[in-house]
């Protein structure tokens, strides 16, 4: 970790783990994001969900998504910023109303580039959790780091 | 397609290509969603961006997704909604303020269940492109798509 408080490619060895504080979600956040972005009965109406494959209100994936990007930046502060490349993503079961998430980050690997010297990559296993430590999303994504700056450059 | 307008596995088949109206975002957006779910400064802040990796403002990479959801579900009338299962996602450039993006998919499998005989899934692959026909995402993913029900059942 850097005197400003931001982590480095060396900062973050294969292991190492964050995580994030937690956080609830309700169901007018639930609906208000699927109204915008995914308007489909079981993440806009709690009645009409009832009948459906989730057999209730469930957030959209997409919503779980951003949500957890939230609790990543602000339990990850990798310098220059999360910037994410792209990832695999699954969602083992639905974010309900009323659940309060929080996410398990998980460093699997630490690779500097070969061809930029300042920088390098890291692969992340990130694991949201809602109360009852159920995995309702599982992110695996690649990301691109600095490496600390060499003292007095 | 079903006389309703939805449809089911059997309409399916790999090779099917679908594509969405083409939709605008703009900078207003690109913030507003950044500040509730991405808050880094290439995402919420025009001036500051431009100092940064993205030299500019960028869409929040979970913005595009969101995005490219609300055209999926406006272009892919699934019986039963779309249902992902999860995928995998890639954002070969940003999505900038101003971009009309668009989503073309294409079925790349599709699978019948072999326990359960009133569904199936597909591999969907949808690239998400902007105005100038260059993808700003692309995703793969796992659908659950219910079989056509027989007749008179």
């Amino acid at each position: 970790m850097d005197p400003d408080g931001k982590l480095y490619l060396e900062d973050l060895p294969a292991g190492r783990r964050f995580e994030s504080a937690e956080r609830p979600i309700d169901a007018d956040a639930i609906t208000a994001f699927a109204a915008e972005f995914d308007p489909q009965p079981f993440h806009t109406d709690p009645s009409a969900a009832a009948g459906t494959f989730f057999q209730g209100l469930a957030a959209s994936g997409w919503h779980t998504a951003a949500f957890t990007m939230r609790l990543l930046v602000e339990s990850l502060p990798i310098a220059g910023g999360l910037i994410g490349a792209g990832g695999e993503i699954a969602w083992p079961r639905p974010t309900r109303p009323g659940d309060r998430l929080r996410v398990v980050s998980t460093v699997e690997t630490n690779t500097p580039s070969r061809s930029r010297p300042d920088r390098g990559s890291i692969v992340l296993v990130s694991e949201t959790l809602n109360q009852n430590d159920e995995v309702t999303q599982r992110l695996i994504s690649r990301m691109i780091v600095p490496r600390r700056p060499a003292a007095g450059s």
